[in-house]
């Protein structure tokens, strides 16, 4: 459980962290996010996760609400306060609080910051990636800048919940075209008969994921070949391996999709393989 | 200015109205929202705003907050206590507050219900009329269900804020096949050169205006012939007359698209026919 909340430069108890009802985040998805892993009381890949937002906030030309140093830091006071040795922080900005309107408001309208922090149990991640996941495929109906990290998430949440109501865990968006997009909270990846690791190229019907970039390192420092290209779900049923990346779960073992076994319907070796190694080339920076 | 906000069963002052930072209405866009139009101290056309928020709901299973009767007395009570005889009321639903989770939350989460009130000056938007407004296309890349009255609104907003760089003051948008869909906050017609009135059918790409409804009303009982069906960029700019409409405009007509005049570029005699008359065949529910 959540105690601390930090919302525009205070710290909160978190029942009573709020953000105004015309914030353009709560109004218009006018609002960007990031979500960081935290392990072992450090965090992972800081780094790339605000190179990342600020990526999003310049391309939808919102201001940064503070520097990157400043926002390590308040990071890592949210981390301590909530006493989180393995979970999650949670970082949002959105454009900030204005009377109701679709134009942009001028210069007396401030960002906002809330970060949020939750403990999570290394056991219970640990033991669904024994299992693995069960996946299933919806046609995407996303916006065109997936490549964004908005909170545009409706269609992600709906498509979650379509896939738990089908008895899955995580959703693949599939393109006009028969391909997979990525996850509705991941990235998509498959490992081929022949050794080949597959993910999607990047463009804008998709996110550039951390723990994507991480694992592209991951894999290059083990000399596994990779393609980044689209596949179907027809070739993902037939790879010998799949899994799904996302800074919640790092890498997640796939044994089904759309309620048909992938290989013998257990986690791929490579793929815990490249779990257990993840951190050894992820960035660590203790809190 | 807003004095009053209701949020959640209580009338508050408008500087303190705030929803939880955790709330998904600000995390996911899992969220609808009406608009009604205040004129004369009297609600317009709320049964069909009310109805089309109960579809909204439906579609994406939130729960409703009240009943209908419940929801129009608020709805006045928030107008009286704004003191707003002309101007807006504005209603918005989430799916309540909830520890981040992709998956909706179970029975513990209530909706969230925020109303708000604001005067507009009628001789501003009279004036606006008198001028007609410049209107600028764009690529349609929103997501697949603009039926919904949603707030997954950041792609309007772009779509405006590029409409204004431009010196025009609504975006219409325009499909792969190169017709438009709708406008960023209104749905778009035209008049041919021979009379007939032209507006898209409904379908997952637009939202069924509570002004288009109302509108088509007025077209039929004054003997205007009507045609649902999708144009283009090139048959607006040829066309007799164009306008858009929503709630908070009513009727109000464009004179020139992407920087071509529309006819003479003065607003159409049947634009202004149809503004004046429209509230003669909309509900009007006195506060």
């Amino acid at each position: 459980m959540a105690r601390i909340a930090y919302v525009n430069g205070r710290y909160q108890p978190y029942a009573e962290a709020g953000v105004h009802v015309e914030d353009r985040g709560f109004q218009f998805a006018d609002s960007v996010y990031e979500v960081c892993e935290v392990k072992g009381g450090a965090l992972i890949d800081t780094t790339r996760h605000l190179a990342r937002l600020k990526r999003s906030l310049a391309e939808l030309k919102i201001a940064k609400p503070m520097t990157d140093r400043a926002l390590r830091h308040v990071l890592g006071e949210v981390v301590r306060r909530n006493r989180v040795r393995n979970g999650l922080v949670y970082l949002q900005v959105t454009r900030g609080q204005a009377t109701r309107d679709f134009l942009f408001p001028g210069s007396e309208a401030n960002p906002t910051l809330v970060v949020l922090a939750r403990a999570i149990d290394p056991a219970k991640v640990a033991a669904k990636a024994q299992h693995g996941i069960a996946v299933k495929s919806i046609a995407d109906a996303r916006w065109g800048r997936c490549d964004l990290k908005t909170v545009m998430l409706l269609p992600a949440a709906l498509a979650k919940e379509a896939a738990r109501e089908a008895g899955a865990q995580e959703a693949w968006f599939v393109d006009e075209a028969g391909f997979v997009t990525e996850g509705a909270s991941s990235n998509a990846w498959i490992v081929r008969p022949d050794g080949f690791v597959l993910t999607r190229k990047l463009d804008h019907r998709i996110l550039g994921g951390v723990t994507r970039a991480t694992l592209l390192d991951l894999l290059k420092s083990l000399g596994v070949p990779v393609e980044q290209r689209s596949f179907t779900i027809a070739e993902a049923q037939a790879a010998r391996e799949a899994f799904v990346t996302s800074a919640s779960a790092t890498v997640m073992p796939v044994v089904s999709i759309n309620g048909r076994k992938v290989a013998d319907g257990k986690p791929g070796s490579l793929t815990l393989r490249l779990r257990e190694k993840f951190h050894d080339l992820a960035e660590i920076t203790p809190v």
